[in-house]
């Protein structure tokens, strides 16, 4: 039995799985060798080596640049800017925006010490010198740290002659936005309002 | 996006994960390469690698024979037959019973074409020959299929000499024994019952 209890712990810290999922995911794969475990394995190191994060936007895909940046129904002068690839995701599914994505990798932290240079700010300030912009939609977290960094962009990004909008408030507070239905997230960008800071 | 679709679906078909689990999985572990992705492989195949099942119960272990099999303070004539290794775990976390182990691998299913020799009963018989055995206790599942077989069970080792016991009813019908909390199954054990069929 203990020779499976590193898997089991390994497991039961990944999003997603407690210790009772992480027992039978492990029993399931030790026991499926061939069935299981090797596909997966084989599959995580083959999406591994396939997938990377756009040079642009940070998304995660094969090509490079990602599909949304280099389609080109999308240079409609939106930048949406999230905090990960899953917020892009949960985007995308609610066709909650259209345009491109900038993912910031996070948020501003004091109390992690994140400052503005671990997040991709300056790769966002120098998107936004590009011509073209007409808005820039802060659509991160409704936590604290995710509208704590939302206000220092807002201020940050004052004065350029950008649109700068948040999601209407209506997403419940304390939530991720991952998380939140497609019907929510749709009807919080459809109501998004201007940024005053 | 599209390009994680398969490793997310094939994730989401694992038990314990669904769609939404799978999803943030899979953006952890790709997003996460180096700290999160390469050693749970390393961890999938070094585990897969050094553990194997017990040649004589079915257990997973490290050892040959499996830790349970070894311990000499377990040959009490006691022999605990359940359907899988999940099982064995979740009888020796309830510290329901002392003894040995035997895993079926399943139970029998005229649905799914599974008859005896699909499971290790011709090597549970085997294993009765050896004298010392006192008792045969039928733990499992408490489902119809389970309960067919451990009927069939019980038909087949009538006449040797051995009790032939099952574990008190009181677990839910239609349950998982891997699914229920360790008071549950210490009880139903300790109140086990000879099996009339």
């Amino acid at each position: 039995m203990s020779v499976l209890d590193p898997l089991v712990l390994h497991l039961s810290r990944l999003p997603g799985l407690g210790p009772r999922s992480a027992r039978r995911l492990a029993l399931h794969l030790i026991s499926r060798r061939e069935t299981a475990l090797a596909p997966l394995v084989a599959l995580l190191t083959d999406t591994a080596a396939r997938v990377q994060n756009c040079q642009i936007c940070g998304n995660l895909d094969a090509r490079q640049p990602c599909g949304l940046c280099s389609d080109p129904t999308r240079a409609d002068g939106t930048l949406t800017v999230v905090e990960s690839v899953a917020d892009v995701w949960a985007l995308e599914r609610a066709r909650a925006v259209h345009g491109r994505y900038h993912v910031l990798g996070g948020t501003l932290s004091a109390l992690a010490g994140r400052g503005p240079d671990a997040l991709s700010i300056p790769a966002l300030l120098a998107r936004l010198q590009e011509p073209g912009w007409v808005e820039v939609i802060l659509a991160l977290n409704p936590t604290l740290e995710g509208q704590t960094t939302a206000h220092y962009l807002a201020e940050l990004l004052d004065g350029r002659g950008l649109r700068i909008t948040r999601p209407a408030m209506g997403v419940p507070i304390g939530g991720e936005m991952d998380y939140l239905d497609d019907g929510t997230l749709a009807a919080a960008l459809a109501a998004r309002q201007i940024m005053d800071h």
